[in-house]
């Protein structure tokens, strides 16, 4: 028969750590620690494999009844107490344990094995004011989780009864109060339900397993696996436990601890403990815990007095517990413990949660201590975290007066005067002070103030809004889509709710988490410790993929390399062009009739063009810049506003109808498909021109500085081979010019962008005129899906509230679908052309999951913001070793 | 040494009719015709190779040279004459011939082997005046055609003889005219181009076949290759020949024939002829030529004396040469010929060019006569051509006034008083008039005017703007982007250049060609003849794809049956809805706030749209109607009107300001990448629900009234297999109650459109979901590309002007990229499901070219607009002969 029960007990147990699908994390941690000799109170895991039987069948699997009346009698044997019986009766828990940990799930039901009769006896025995206690405890419980009474209803009861008596608190009332209270439980009951509190102990542990099973399916627990991808195909396993007491008196206590300061890293014992206690009521906040250890007690400044003086050869005990299980686990551990008649068990073990300094410290330090090797402390790390460690951080310990969410669109903590238009925060920044800039939403005219702003809160749009997208490249704080905020320009005022805020008002936002907060907060800048550095350092001796940042400025490319960027794997050329030093230029060019008026314009711009691409080739001195050529549709450039309308006419000489007929000719249906990419300098091919000028002079003026430039020219948005061979052709021609008008010649690439379906499905041809892909997966995502960015906040929560969506798309690469692409791309581009290199440059390029699969299928490089380098080193290394793993 | 040079002469030719590609068209022909006995002057053909490695080194390859002048040699002995010589020179023609024919390309230049020496030789012995005559011809073709003298300045020099002499026509010009002419010639030539007439026979050989050579890559070549699809790597042969002439005076003559009529296809002889006269005078129409035969001259009411009479036993050896001909190529023969002293030679043949109609009779009667079988007999009826037959077609004799010309959107010929709005096209349509509406562009409300109208003209807009494609559906004669047009809504007129067409005024479009023409012009109704009949019959017989139509109404379902449609492939729901009954409740609908509002504002469409479904099933009785749930964004149905807002408001009792707000709130960046398709059934799932239960009442309603009904409901826009499984749940649910509440239930099968990559990439889970796929091509290209079909006119002209794009992806099935998806997403879907039925019913369904490459990847049918029908079930069967023959 197929064995469904695992016992453990007395030093020995059937299961161990490595069984966490079948024994649940809860189970197969108690069989580890009772086979390496922690004190554990014997019982036994009945596997998650049942559960799925009893989900599926309405009933258990053959033979499972029988194994538990084994186990039962094994666990009577190790405990010298017999369930059910007057005497010496044996009372246990029920806990469900999934192989990944579930809140959603049924909890703990305690004292099973109690029934009237049972606690008289027992009461007349022992300490009744306990036994009924307990007794009242076991009903309220099950009646809570097993019978669906709501656990208020219950509360009433005991309130009813403490306001009878005249008590405030629980430690008032009697051992009769409590026999009656359980009555009375007993009786609710039986109204709100119809049936018994069963008195039969069997029954109680069987009704107790069954809900456990029941759990795994109820709605919280879907619900939660919807949120967090956990597969619905685990099941639960279901612990059966002899019960210790904390709460028996003197000798009695218990409480929670991490072997090391979860929040700092620090090796210190850490915790909480109350004396005479269950478990529960460690959490539930009546007493106030006191600290774990000495050094726990110094630091945090408690009045309370230490466990470590309280209950020293305990404490000792613990300490030896401590170590054990680190030594064991090679991990920080969160444990449970209880201490009854001065015997110390151990209730449950896991890896314990910590904050992201906390991450990096262990993980370094247990490096230090032998425990672990360089590659496990890479991947204690999660990349996810190491944001945190890069911005601004609220202060946890101010007190905030929350107004609003939003979604967290770039992170770290900002603070400064409300203000509504980009032109006011450039006057005010200029003046000193330090504003915020809210807005509907923001568009490219908007850089300027962006960039003069502490941060950047919008009422509209997702997380890879133009707003959110600018945010994270510039590393400044933002929140975007807080739609309660209700903006009126006009009035220079913001309302949510009740709340209004004038422009030059303070508020704070924090962009890690979204909160738009009231007033000034104070904040903390998290040090980059020397930890995280050493951790960097071994991520990039062993991670294979390249990593380059996605910078415009010479200030964001020397922010990239203090990062650790290996070159730009994005210069986008269009934000150069919104100076307002650019944008008549600009302009004119694009209002020209003729391509000699163009010319004319585009001659203003190129000195310019080329000094932005000395800086940029200066900051990576030996690295690549991959430099793409003008992307977005010419109406982003043109003006809205009447004024500035006319003004533009004015300097061109032309009428503002001509403008205006202009800017309407531009307009477009789906602009997102329109006239933009490399369609705009085929079409204009002066503008090709003009930039590649730019990019070669500047490459070789600053080539002539001893510094050493690997100039790489990118052809945004192509879909078919001639595109990007016109463009190779025109660019060529550009390049060989200047190098004889210089005397000079440098070495360049041209390469393409790969943003569109059919350049991914025609890759091979495209490889024969490509020096370089790059995976601009953002755009490629918008049209394998057919989403627009723009759009897609209409449907895509809902989406992914019905689960049709697994997360969005453009945060994570759907490897499914756009996976494909990419994958099918890089193989035909690197047969055709196997000197070819291949990279992304879209949100992707920052997103640890994406990462890790770009690894997989064997890019080259991942390009990001600045801000997400070193998490996109961190993941390229774990990648690596999960590789090794697998 | 490589054979550069094919001899062909007395009864045998070195080359055959395979040889088209060395040969050209011309060579092989003449070639052909030698070996078969046909009188052909003797001469020689210069291979197209040649051409192209002239074309690449700018010199002859080796051996060449030598090669033609052994064939110069073989060809004086064939004719007993010599080169440069003075007493018996041979005079030759030099002509280009490509293997596919190139008017852009060189043509001819007659008589070289004279020069000035020569001439006067000539002169003294035979006939002064023919050859002086025939030496300035020489002259003055050399210096046109290899020299780029302008033609006009040789004709002025004729013109100032002509006058100083005081005659009209050549024919009073004398010898010494001609001989004055020449030498004037001569000195022309020199002051333009600085270099002497070569008077050596030899260098005028070679010149003009260098010229022929250079021709292959000229302006006009390239431009000719570039609209007709030809690749330019083909080189063009040259072809030397003995000269012949007609113009020697008595016995002489010279004609163009078809072997039978190619505008009717009549079986008769059917050409003109001139006597006396070169083949260039029969074209440059100086004397009117007169009709080949007896029964040509009887239909066509000629006064001129039929070649027959004129020169009977000529003839008779014509018509020996003509059944000889077709009954070697079996195919309707175009030749020249030209008669020397009552010798009859023939220059060239060629298959002939002929109309729709003659193509279907020519090819019923060859299977009649046993020239061909019935595969031969579809494969020689262009399916493009198909398109004329079924269609009013202007009457070719009457005379236009063309005032404009704009893209040929859907064929046919339609004459009607113009009006300018949607509103007014019905109401007049209703007093009995023929309206003809012209607008800017066309919008979903505008479909009613637009079914009431004879035809549509919009200014603006492509091949597959919403007008051409819903005028393709309808069958109505339509013309886009007529740009010269530029219409005043205001002041009910359009303009285009000086001419002015008021509101009420009659124009005529010929929606084949893109002619807008002034008045009303007569058109004829073409007959669908029983030759037709038998040719589609046959075509029925051999192929394997499926032809279904899209059809929206029970008239177009019961055209598209007329027209042979085995089902519809679309109906589009969404047309249902704009109707002035419908509309009201499809806005209530909208702009409801909660799923009960909303439902009850669906009830009211449900019975319309069951009256719909029912109408559908009963016209494809015993065939599959596939029906799409609504597909397009919601804020198309809303309206912009400020009145119709009002009035909305008002009906539906909330404020104007809400309305405005709604709409504004649906307004999308990219609506075709936004909230459409199967979003809004999943995010409205009443309006699925409404749909579905419409579709399956009706097909109850009607299987009850012995109908047999095949209903297929189809979920649009579909990306993720989620997508397709929470909608078909939702059908089926419906479904299941209407055969419930019905008590009868009919089979039904649930599928998806592929229109997005992602749907094609992933196609192996959907299809574990779906019964069948139909791809829609035209938005599958829109986002494989990244191209917006309402946006893609401002550069695909370009793209395609500079070789970019080889052709219009939403006319032809761009197999490169989007055909890629179309394939991978077959092969992973039927893989997965064997039961899979794939078909398109995108515009490339109606697309010859595009039909070949579904059939060949295996897709189980196409569907296109009614009156496509035929076009595809002939292109269907094509496509077998073609792969049988491969």
């Amino acid at each position: 028969m197929e064995k469904m029960v695992y016992f453990f007990g007395e030093g020995k147990a059937e299961g161990n750590i490595t069984m966490k699908k079948t024994l649940g994390g809860k189970g197969a941690g108690l069989a580890e620690m009772t086979n390496i000799g922690v004190p554990v109170p014997p019982g036994f895991t009945i596997t998650s494999q049942c559960c799925l039987y009893y989900e599926k069948h309405k009933k258990y699997p053959k033979g499972l009844e029988e194994q538990i009346d084994e186990n039962l009698k094994k666990l009577e044997n190790a405990m010298g107490q017999k369930f059910a019986s007057f005497d010496a009766p044996l009372l246990v828990s029920v806990r469900s344990g999934a192989a990944i940990s579930m809140p959603g799930m049924m909890d703990t039901i305690l004292n099973l094995g109690l029934n009237e009769e049972i606690a008289n006896n027992l009461a007349s025995n022992t300490n009744p004011r306990f036994v009924y206690d307990s007794f009242r405890r076991l009903i309220q419980m099950y009646g809570d989780v097993v019978m669906g009474v709501e656990h208020e209803d219950f509360e009433e009861i005991i309130q009813h009864t403490k306001d009878k008596k005249g008590v405030k608190e629980d430690a008032g009332l009697t051992a009769d109060d409590w026999k009656e209270i359980a009555g009375k439980f007993k009786k609710l009951i039986k109204e709100k339900t119809g049936k018994d509190f069963p008195e039969n102990p069997k029954d109680q542990l069987l009704g107790a397993v069954n809900a456990v099973f029941s759990s795994w399916d109820n709605k919280r627990a879907k619900e939660y696996r919807r949120i967090n991808n956990i597969p619905g195909d685990l099941g639960t396993a279901v612990n059966v436990q002899a019960m210790v007491f904390g709460n028996r008196g003197e000798g009695c206590s218990t409480g929670v601890a991490f072997t090391r300061n979860p929040a700092t890293g620090e090796n210190i014992f850490y915790g909480e403990y109350l004396l005479d206690a269950q478990g529960e009521d460690v959490v539930a906040g009546i007493r106030t815990p006191g600290p774990i250890s000495h050094k726990q007690k110094e630091e945090s400044g408690s009045d309370l007095d230490a466990f470590e003086d309280v209950m020293p050869e305990t404490y000792s005990e613990l300490e030896d517990v401590r170590k054990k299980l680190e030594g064991h686990f090679k991990e920080m551990e969160d444990l449970e413990f209880t201490v009854e008649d001065n015997k110390l068990w151990i209730l449950q073990t896991r890896t314990g949660k910590r904050t992201a300094m906390a991450a990096v410290k262990i993980a370094v330090d247990m490096v230090g201590e032998g425990l672990i090797d360089n590659k496990e402390a890479i991947m204690r790390v999660s990349p996810d975290q190491v944001d945190q460690l890069l911005h601004p951080m609220i202060d946890p310990r101010a007190e905030l007066n929350v107004i609003a969410k939003g979604l967290p669109a770039s992170p770290g903590a900002a603070s400064g005067k409300v203000v509504f238009t980009a032109d006011e925060a450039v006057e005010k920044a200029k003046a000193g002070e330090k504003v915020l800039l809210v807005r509907h939403v923001t568009s490219p005219e908007d850089i300027g103030g962006m960039h003069a702003a502490e941060g950047i809160l919008t009422s509209r749009g997702g997380m890879t809004s133009h707003a959110a997208v600018v945010a994270r490249g510039m590393g400044a704080p933002c929140i975007v889509g807080a739609e309660d905020i209700s903006i009126d320009y006009k009035a220079k005022r913001f309302t949510v709710g009740d709340v209004t805020v004038k422009e030059g008002e303070p508020i704070t936002i924090d962009g890690t988490t979204g909160r738009v907060i009231l007033g000034d907060v104070p904040t903390i800048e998290p040090e980059i410790s020397g930890d995280f550095q050493k951790i960097m350092e071994w991520a990039d001796e062993i991670r294979r993929l390249g990593v380059r940042a996605n910078a415009d400025t010479p200030h964001d490319a020397k922010q990239a390399r203090d990062f650790g960027a290996e070159g730009i794997g994005l210069a986008r050329t269009e934000h150069m062009f919104f100076g307002e030093d650019r944008i008549p230029a600009m302009r004119e060019m694009i209002l020209s009739e003729t391509p000699e008026e163009r010319k004319k314009a585009l001659d203003k711009i190129l000195p310019m063009q080329r000094g932005d691409f000395e800086g940029l080739f200066k900051a990576m001195d030996g690295y690549p810049v991959i430099i793409r050529l003008l992307d977005p549709p010419l109406h982003e450039f043109l003006p809205e506003d009447k004024k500035t309308i006319e003004e533009l006419a004015n300097n061109m000489g032309i009428s503002a109808e001509k403008v205006e007929a202009k800017i309407a000719s531009l307009e477009e249906a789906n602009p997102m498909l329109g006239l933009r990419g490399c369609r705009l300098g085929i079409l204009i091919p002066e503008i090709t021109e003009m930039q590649a000028r730019a990019i070669i002079e500047a490459a070789v003026n600053v080539a002539n500085k001893n510094v050493k430039v690997i100039p790489k020219i990118m052809i945004p948005l192509a879909g078919r081979k001639e595109e990007v061979a016109s463009q190779r052709e025109l660019i060529e021609k550009v390049a060989e010019k200047v190098f004889k008008e210089k005397g000079k010649p440098v070495d360049y690439q041209i390469g393409t962008m790969i943003e569109l379906p059919r350049a991914a499905l025609t890759a091979d041809k495209i490889a024969e005129v490509a020096d370089f892909f790059s995976y601009g997966t953002n755009d490629l995502t918008q049209t394998t899906f057919g989403f627009s960015r723009d759009d897609v906040g209409k449907y895509t929560p809902d989406y992914i509230e019905k689960g049709i969506l697994p997360n969005d798309p453009f945060q994570t690469l759907d490897q499914e679908g756009v996976g494909q692409l990419v994958e099918m791309g890089l193989k035909k581009g690197k047969k055709a052309n196997p000197d070819l290199e291949v990279g992304i440059c879209g949100e992707h390029g920052g997103d640890p999951a994406s990462i890790e699969f770009c690894h997989k299928i064997g890019l080259d490089y991942v390009s990001c913001s600045p801000f997400r380098v070193p998490v996109a080193r961190l993941a390229a290394a774990q990648a690596v070793l999960k590789e090794k793993n697998n």
